[in-house]
């Protein structure tokens, strides 16, 4: 089954929200409930493959009540990678039950999951309020996702996701902010080398989905390394430029 | 002139703010308004002595219409320690003319300047709900901090300012949000070796004011140098434990 994200997502091309009472439109906040229009629109298609992620586990949780110890939990997802970027923590994981299930959280990884067969896109939507030249935002931890490679290559597990970013870019039209365009990109066909990331900001990398290149042509294996290989050396010239700017600099000046 | 900010800053308790119509209860913005009571109760008692940060900007350029450069500028502030902590960057400051004065900005290091002959206490206000248990607020940057440090002990200027914070804990009680104690500490009473510094967190010192130890009993020019001795150790680790956690761990999976 082949999902063309591209032609579902542009349906919400139109859609409109009452513009916020209060806070600005500079942030994301303003444009963040189209990410329920984005959910909709392929849920509407795919009603048995599409999941918010919190509602993904509760699914499964529900469906194996024999299951009910933190790694009997977590093995339910089917693969290391997919628990460690989709899972809740031990005490969540371990404290759930059909009563007090999850609910939305602002750091789970995904916004969507797309369960195919045995196969997951982990969507992740990012708003973008267009009159204005923001900053790019914050899409996955370098760390977090440095830890999912690392499990993908331990693990020889490379089919089991891809990671997809919706950009919806919106403008604010008389009372209303209304969607104008759409833009669907896949992590794993751009180049790893040139992932941005930001350590002064949790270590956060960091795009804007519309700019996001999609030319990388090899394996998610060679993708995994060189990301590897990207992370590892930014973090040397960061642990090594704080040494110079936040130590050296003032060792003059310390007491013994 | 010795002043009691003490007592002068316990009169707003029992002052009200409206609850806000929307928006969390548990950051620090919801009582942030209450600053501006601080701001006033000091004023009024003394007018000519009292100034937010950009006020005193905007005061000082004023009086000194000779300096239009941006290091003329930079040197009415009458210190170097001080220049560093209360002026603005370079662009905005030589962009500065009478009828486009600077206008309060969020990351102005002083709420409030309490300007004493040539001393100044730079004044800081943290709001806490106290009905939660919320994190330490951010501070300070600690890297800024540490150079204001160096610059103290280059320039041997360590009596022209004070840092004061002032917390005011409040309560919702109602349909308002009710100031019910106040605490005034002084940042070179604390030892500074015990300051805590969230790297991760934009390198912020975080504390609650309320909890500040005051038994700090030797000079300024010692607390500089405790503190820049707390700031270089803690930045050697920082760096090292960044290299191990981010570099090291994922060695074996790099390509050459």
């Amino acid at each position: 089954m082949i999902i063309n994200y591209d032609e579902i997502v542009k349906q919400i091309i139109g859609e409109k929200l009452a513009k916020p009472q209060s806070g600005t439109l500079s942030g994301h906040a303003a444009g963040e409930p189209f990410d329920k229009f984005v959910y909709k629109a392929i849920k509407d298609i795919y009603p048995n493959n599409t999941f918010r992620n919190f509602e993904y586990l509760n699914y499964l949780y529900i469906k194996n009540p024999q299951a009910t110890d933190y790694q009997s939990r977590i093995n339910l997802l089917g693969s290391e990678v997919l628990s460690l970027l989709l899972s809740r923590g031990r005490q969540a994981t371990i404290n759930w039950t059909p009563d007090s299930q999850f609910v939305e959280k602002q750091n789970d990884t995904a916004d969507i999951i797309f369960k195919n067969d045995s196969h997951f896109d982990i969507i992740d939507i990012k708003t973008r309020n267009m009159s204005i030249k923001g900053q790019a935002p914050n899409i996955i931890s370098a760390y977090k996702l440095a830890n999912a490679m690392k499990c993908m290559i331990d693990t020889n597990d490379f089919d089991k996701l891809d990671m997809v970013y919706i950009g919806i870019d919106w403008k604010l039209e008389g009372d209303h902010l209304v969607v104008k365009n759409t833009h669907v990109k896949s992590l794993f066909k751009t180049n790893p080398a040139n992932l941005y990331i930001n350590w002064a900001a949790a270590m956060q990398i960091q795009f804007h989905v519309q700019d996001l290149p999609q030319s990388y042509k090899f394996s998610k294996e060679q993708w995994a390394r060189e990301y590897l290989t990207n992370f590892y050396h930014q973090a040397i010239k960061r642990a090594n430029d704080m040494k110079k700017r936040f130590a050296d600099y003032f060792e003059d000046y310390i007491l013994d």
